[in-house]
């Protein structure tokens, strides 16, 4: 079944304690459409500027993803740049350029409309909601969210909840949402406020999966040794998930902690190197290696 | 199998943001016997003061610990005293007065000198190794360890790490004493430095397990709503643990995984309410039916 991702294009300037990276591909959309690419047919939809490199479109083009959803608007292309700590846990935006995605908003074309399986990338939820409004009779809708849109946008976030099957977002996320300092607490409580279920990422220390009905799955990280960058790494946590989803065309809650699984094992891959770098050469025969590991890896 | 659990027996005063308790019992070995004690026999060996309550000694003697090896000295027991943040996960110690504990040197009686399965609870690296030198042929010697023991007694610690088959100590203190901010190449490098084995508390996170052949195991805490008080947790994490071996019998890895969660579980239990006051009223029936329920929780 084909996954429809919508969300971010960007470039981005990263900077890490031990190397700094320019232009390089980025954005919600871009990490999570190509994670999604390992498992299924992919709809983007986003929009880049008229200076967004060829060679980042080849990149999508090459994993086969569909590309009459992305918008070429007159301008440059969303830029953000950011920079991590020497633990690699925390980071600070240091510019953000709007630029085309300001005035974006998501248009699907008319074959993207009846895909089965949604993910609703990171961007403003008011976005999010565009999204679900032109989508028909979709199977499982996921949107991932920020602390930036908990903050400036809550009430369109908690209308966005209504409409969404799953909502993905971090702990200390979690916690401010529901301003309650129990990532365990908040969890419950947000899977009673619309979604049917809600993820809860903890980087290193892995993700938590509640359910309305009472349903929890938890399940560490994949362990690694050395990260190079871990932007991008939720959204291609996103995108497994929804393309497993997808690809077994199953929304049991088994298949759901399946599923994330499956995103931490791409997101683990993304981490090892800067942008997609590391995703973009990824084989399904990687995937399925580091599935049997960490099937020893874990109860 | 008989477990021999070694450490300090404590009157705590513990404040936390909703509560305050004196003369709770307390102390590494208080904790992790009273939670080995629901997996087999125990043999205690601590030191306490003439003032230490008959009532805390009749919970020993009620949980059926043997208590052979439980000094009582002329003086007050040793008293600690803390206070949790608001979200209990940061703590820091009002005072600490070791009294009786000062002039502490464990002595094994002679009849608890070949227990197999042996808690080196959380105290001195170099009382831990008095203990190593007392004991004859042990199956298992697992040994927990703090901050304090890294900064100040550094030099012990590593001796003590070639004497025994695993330690325990929280994500914190991995890094601390490797002087690495990974904790997966923190727990890689430990488990190379003595130990067979190496197991790092994350709290509310879980525990990662690290093997010095590359074997490692992580899992989640069982998911808590509410935490009154998280004193002794990794102390009956570690009971629970070596409590689980010692009724077994059986240390290959798959075996410690096992144990790694009968330990987590009984954590659980422990944060439920201030000092024993929980677990000293658990059955086997309820760490049968939380395991259960985690069956359920984890891959």
């Amino acid at each position: 079944m084909p996954v429809l991702v919508v969300g971010s294009i960007a470039l981005d300037h990263i900077k890490t304690p031990t190397q700094e990276h320019h232009q390089l591909l980025g954005g919600s959309a871009s990490y999570a459409a190509v994670a999604a690419s390992f498992f299924g047919p992919v709809n983007l939809v986003g929009v880049v500027g008229n200076d967004f490199p060829p060679q980042h479109k080849q990149l999508f083009a090459d994993r086969g993803i569909d590309l009459a959803g992305l918008e070429v608007a007159e301008g440059q292309t969303f830029c953000w740049s950011g920079e991590y700590e020497v633990n690699m846990n925390n980071r600070r935006t240091l510019s953000v350029a709007l630029n085309v995605f300001d005035k974006f908003e998501p248009k699907l074309p008319e074959s993207y409309r009846d895909t089965p399986y949604v993910l609703l990338g990171n961007i403003a939820p008011s976005l999010q909601r565009m999204v679900c409004k032109q989508i028909k009779k979709p199977k499982f809708v996921v949107a991932d969210t920020m602390d930036l849109w908990i903050g400036m946008a809550r009430p369109d976030l908690l209308d966005l909840l209504k409409e969404v099957d799953m909502l993905i977002l971090n702990d200390s996320e979690a916690t401010q949402l529901i301003e309650d300092d129990s990532i365990i607490r908040a969890g419950k409580k947000i899977a009673q406020m619309g979604p049917r279920y809600v993820a809860v990422k903890k980087g290193e220390h892995g993700c938590l999966l509640f359910g309305k009905n009472g349903e929890f799955f938890s399940t560490g990280a994949f362990p690694l040794e050395t990260i190079a960058d871990p932007t991008g790494a939720g959204d291609c946590f996103a995108g497994g998930f929804i393309g497993h989803l997808a690809r077994t065309d199953d929304t049991s809650f088994a298949n759901l902690k399946e599923a994330v699984i499956q995103g931490t094992l791409v997101a683990s891959y993304c981490c090892e190197d800067f942008s997609l770098r590391r995703i973009q050469k990824l084989t399904e025969g990687e995937i399925a290696e580091r599935r049997k590991a960490f099937g020893t890896y874990i109860a």
